[in-house]
């Protein structure tokens, strides 16, 4: 048996912790599926004193993360530390520079500054794995750079947030509204005192621009992203989705256009039949349409101490079994140096069907004027739906330009569903019924994906 | 940029010539993803004259495919010739012995001489592939190999097999029975002319050998599955697990319990509201459940020229990228010597819930004595429907020891659900309820899986 892989691991938070005891326990196993042992030898994390659930009085301490990066005792530096700057960004850079194997979990950190890290991977002839920071536990990472060779991709897409499926999950289920559903995933652990960046698409956004750049082999381009969250969605939404056919999730969607990449994070209409609609509660998902396989789909366990920690332990596998000293696999695909600029494709060009609920006074002429609407700008309805009470009226708020008009009658809930049409013509279609003053509050409009 | 892998390819159907179509197309692309290029420098066939859709003039021919593996043309040698014995196994024997690295899409010589080949590989220090033979497209071997490393498999199942898959579905969407259904099958292509490979459960007996091999590093068993086709399965069936929430699929399904490894292959209601319930046609689906990493699914297309090819060229890249000369993974997830013996459970120990439809007399007692044969045997009920009149009696036949007691009424369907019980169990209380004599024609049972 050849020599063990050594592993310094810099963050002890849960999913270091599960790093650390999977790999004591399955120690045998390891050796065997990857022809050495692999072990812990050294270990970062700020209070040293505190129990981990793990015994690492054998191993190294290092207070300082970027000495443990830099330290002989390690072949491979694990970092789980957090954040895209600060020593998440000098303890990886440093391991690089030092010639270190990188393992990392990091989307945050590799959103922004992963093109520099992939290319100093090249530098020193090591590897840069990140397999969980993408979709936890799904290897949707090894499949895009090994598995689709030879395959060009035309579109990637997924529910790669536990947080926002799980709440739009439980507003359907439960038949509860988005601040209930969120104060409960809250009370449970699954959402964080400040939610945003999760459920207003930040956090998807950072793993579509990783995905984005293996696919089509562009540089990453993370603070290019249309984005829009999921505070927005109304129970009302989600049930009229649900009678029409469709299920609402918070997707994040890149794919190549005649002008360029469109990388977008939204709520989603998929359809109810679909793979991607039973994806339930914190599990993800993410499909890859490519020329030559067609469609690929994978669907686990997004976030959590021991997905991410499986999704770790098979990068380090990958390395334990890499010859050392070799030129590696480059990092996003392809070399660092031959990723192609990222071209955006403008959001306005977007094209696909459209949900559009507005919630109208009930007047004479109020169809019509909707489909007039429609009509101008070349869009072609699939169904236009009208129910009894609005579910959930919305009164017009200041940033509503066109006021509170309600005179007295009910208002009435209007569905449409468009057929594939652009954004752009949306947004007009919109403006135009806007200014026809038929509406009692804001219109919501929601952008339905094909999905497999 | 390093020499190119020299590729020998011996099998030039659909398959073979997608494989060297893209090879061709996609030079550039697979070059820079590789680091270095993959060429076809060599191929086998019977039939020289054929036009193969592809150039192979500047390609070194051999009639014989073992003259190819043994070529100094060539670095690796891509088996798409099929069977399990005869030119396709001497071919992979001998380019293994030659020291050639191996890729083959052939499920049934893996299944039958797999661990024999896998040992071969590692004498000579090459790499055995094989993404395409278990489930097209899916990259589950090395999703199971690589990425699931440090995990312990508890179960793996699947839709594994398309035409199956693909009349399943067919029978639910347009109502037609299972042979209207098979006879559009094989007009379009979909199914041979003797379909029995497939529809009867040998197709996927043979992929589910060899993922249990992987998942439960044990010898692979190919010839000791329990197996069931679908041919019995009547849109009655269909209809009924449909309106009780479920759906019917052809499941290969392997799993680890007290009494040692369950390989099925049968018939399985699955919950209608998951992921595997919404695979349709001929795309795959393959979940593996793991202690570390918790339930992973992945589903894509599970035949067909280019998605075998993907998987092919993947498995070429591979190659590729490792190091010449150096001890590589093995094929089977560990080295063959420690494969463990195969322990198999019996299938009457299976546990589980079971679907039973009943076609009756319509007399006094007859809910009363199917209950009676339940409880005898300790076996709870979920539910108990009766549907009016039988929607497909089936007369009982000469292989129907208790006779067609036809008494005038008009029969009835009686569906049984039962909570989890044994395959022995639900034997039994069926022996009882064929001995009461309340039946028209034979019983239906079918298996219900939990499903993710």
């Amino acid at each position: 048996m050849s020599e063990s892989l050594r592993v310094g691991l810099a963050g002890l938070g849960t999913v270091g912790a599960s790093v650390a005891k999977v790999i004591a326990e399955k120690a045998d196993e390891l050796a065997a599926q990857c022809g050495r042992p692999v072990e812990i030898t050294a270990v970062s994390a700020r209070d040293r004193s505190r129990d981990r659930g793990f015994d690492h009085t054998q191993m190294h301490w290092f207070d300082d993360p970027v000495a443990l990066a830099q330290s002989n005792h390690i072949d491979v530096f694990v970092e789980l530390i957090g954040g895209d700057e600060g020593p998440a960004l000098d303890s990886v850079a440093a391991a690089l520079d030092a010639g270190r194997h990188v393992v990392t979990a990091n989307k945050a950190l590799l959103a922004k500054h992963g093109v520099e890290l992939a290319r100093k991977s090249e530098a020193a002839g090591v590897i840069l794995n990140f397999e969980a920071a993408v979709a936890g536990g799904i290897p949707i990472i090894k499949t895009m750079r090994e598995s689709l060779s030879g395959n060009k991709v035309s579109r990637v897409y997924g529910i790669m947030n536990g947080t926002a499926n799980y709440i739009l999950t439980r507003m359907e289920r439960d038949r509860i509204t988005f601040a209930e559903c969120l104060a409960d995933a809250q009370r449970l652990g699954y959402a964080e005192a400040d939610p945003t960046f999760d459920i207003e698409g930040h956090d998807t956004a950072h793993k579509l621009a990783i995905l984005a750049s293996i696919a089509f082999g562009t540089q990453i381009a993370a603070d290019d992203i249309y984005m829009e969250g999921i505070s927005n969605i109304a129970l009302g939404d989600i049930e009229a989705a649900r009678e029409l056919g469709y299920r609402i999730k918070l997707l994040g969607v890149a794919q190549r256009t005649a002008s360029g990449i469109e990388q977008r994070v939204h709520p989603t209409m998929v359809p109810l039949g679909s793979v991607i609609a039973q994806v339930d509660g914190v599990t993800n998902a993410v499909a890859v349409e490519a020329d030559v396989i067609g469609t690929l789909m994978m669907s686990g366990p997004g976030a959590g101490g021991n997905a991410t920690a499986s999704a770790v332990i098979g990068d380090l596998a990958d390395i334990a079994k890499a010859q050392p000293g070799r030129q590696q696999a480059p990092a996003l695909g392809r070399p660092a140096d031959l990723l192609e600029p990222y071209e955006r494709a403008r959001m306005r060009t977007h094209e696909g069907g459209y949900f559009v609920r507005l919630t109208v006074h009930d007047r004479p002429g109020v169809f019509a004027a909707l489909a007039t609407r429609m009509a101008e700008q070349d869009i072609s309805l699939e169904s236009i739906v009208q129910h009894g009470a609005a579910p959930h009226p919305v009164p017009m708020g200041p940033d509503n330009p066109y006021g509170d008009d309600l005179d007295g009658t009910d208002p009435k809930t209007v569905i449409l569903i468009t057929h594939e049409t652009t954004e752009q013509a949306i947004r007009k279609a919109i403006e135009g019924i806007l200014q026809d003053g038929h509406l009692v509050s804001r219109p919501q409009v929601i952008r339905i994906e094909r999905a497999g």
